[in-house]
């Protein structure tokens, strides 16, 4: 079965979920991956920013990708960006194939994994703040979450992110994360969940003494397993 | 305009060119950077088998994708794979858009940035050495080419390229490489030609004290000055 990959926000984050897939594919050869297609439109307007009241909306780029992807053949559609979940239950009822859902799939493996923690911290876009993506969903599991202050989520988060999609993923922007972190280390959080596709490519497997979540990580198994 | 990707072959090395692609465009946006569409298409058959007389043609499934990259819009092809392009001028006639030519670009890079070198050292697919890709574009450049003696060829380059291709990145493939590196500068090569898009994975900037020319990079540039 086809996986399908509505990409480019941003294309970094593309690669990164592609290279996570192929990793989480048992295989000894070529022939053995499974079969990919990939839409990575830029022209999709900001997630984040429509969100937050400040640009376009735009589910209507993403209707028009799922669609290309679904006449493409993917059995499946993967959306490695947090933020454009925002918008999946308006592209979903244009496309006949299911649309994996990366943050249901992340508070599953939460539950799964770290059953013993009370406060999840959330690093990820205004956007995916503001419309409370994680949050209602880790409430609905029994989870509570803490975010940046929002100078914190401007200057460290929101920088940090913008300066990946720029192409730098040195160690600056990586320092502004471990700072949010920090903040949501006193907060309570016991867990931190890279809820943004940026974020992990700046992050390890631990960030301020706190073990990271990886949502695109936990996407591509979610369609690995999908297209088995 | 946006760039076709014919991709899968293998998929890590898809991967590997489309970051390539990313850095190799100016961009402080997501929506700075070039629309891409990929198709990775792992039933592809073995294209080195193919031209060692141990498997079937490729070619009616590099048609197809084809065909579906020009589909969806792309405006040129770039198929991050060397040994496919043995097969690439049949495939040509099947679409409207130009499939871009890594072994040209690659010995055009060659004669450009490093004119002084008369021997180049050859690391590839067997198929892509049997067809003689490399050697015939190199020759009609002025340049000679070296090649592993057939068992050097069979016991490192190939094992470690097939390594790659089950996800090991580790040393000893590097090492196998190297071992094979090695032999090409005794030879007489003053330049080693990463010609397989495994190969660039294993290996740094030099390799055995030579300079290391990157073909999946070089295509990269290539289809981004196609493309703006």
């Amino acid at each position: 079965m086809t996986i399908g990959i509505l990409g480019g926000m941003g294309p970094l984050a593309t690669v990164d979920f592609y290279r996570k897939l192929i990793d989480a594919t048992p295989a000894a050869h070529d022939q053995d991956h499974l079969p990919v297609v990939v839409w990575a439109d830029p022209t999709v307007p900001d997630r984040s920013a429509a969100l937050t009241g400040c640009g376009p909306d735009p589910t209507p780029w993403l209707i028009r990708g799922a669609h290309r992807l679904e006449a493409l053949g993917a059995a499946v559609i993967a959306t490695p960006c947090n933020t454009a979940h925002a918008f999946l239950d308006r592209v979903r009822p244009s496309v006949r194939v299911p649309m994996l859902d990366m943050i249901d799939e992340t508070v599953r493996e939460i539950r799964t994994r770290h059953p013993e923690v009370e406060t999840v911290g959330l690093l990820a876009t205004a956007g995916t703040v503001t419309a409370g993506l994680y949050q209602d969903t880790l409430a609905a599991a029994g989870f509570k979450t803490v975010t940046p202050d929002p100078v914190t989520q401007e200057d460290y988060v929101t920088r940090a992110i913008r300066r990946v999609k720029a192409g730098d993923l040195g160690g600056e922007p990586a320092r502004w994360i471990e700072e949010a972190a920090g903040q949501l280390a006193a907060l309570g959080a016991r867990l931190l969940v890279a809820g943004c596709t940026e974020i992990p490519l700046l992050l390890g497997e631990m960030c301020a003494c706190l073990p990271v979540l990886d949502p695109t990580a936990t996407l591509a198994r979610a369609a690995v397993r999908a297209a088995r």
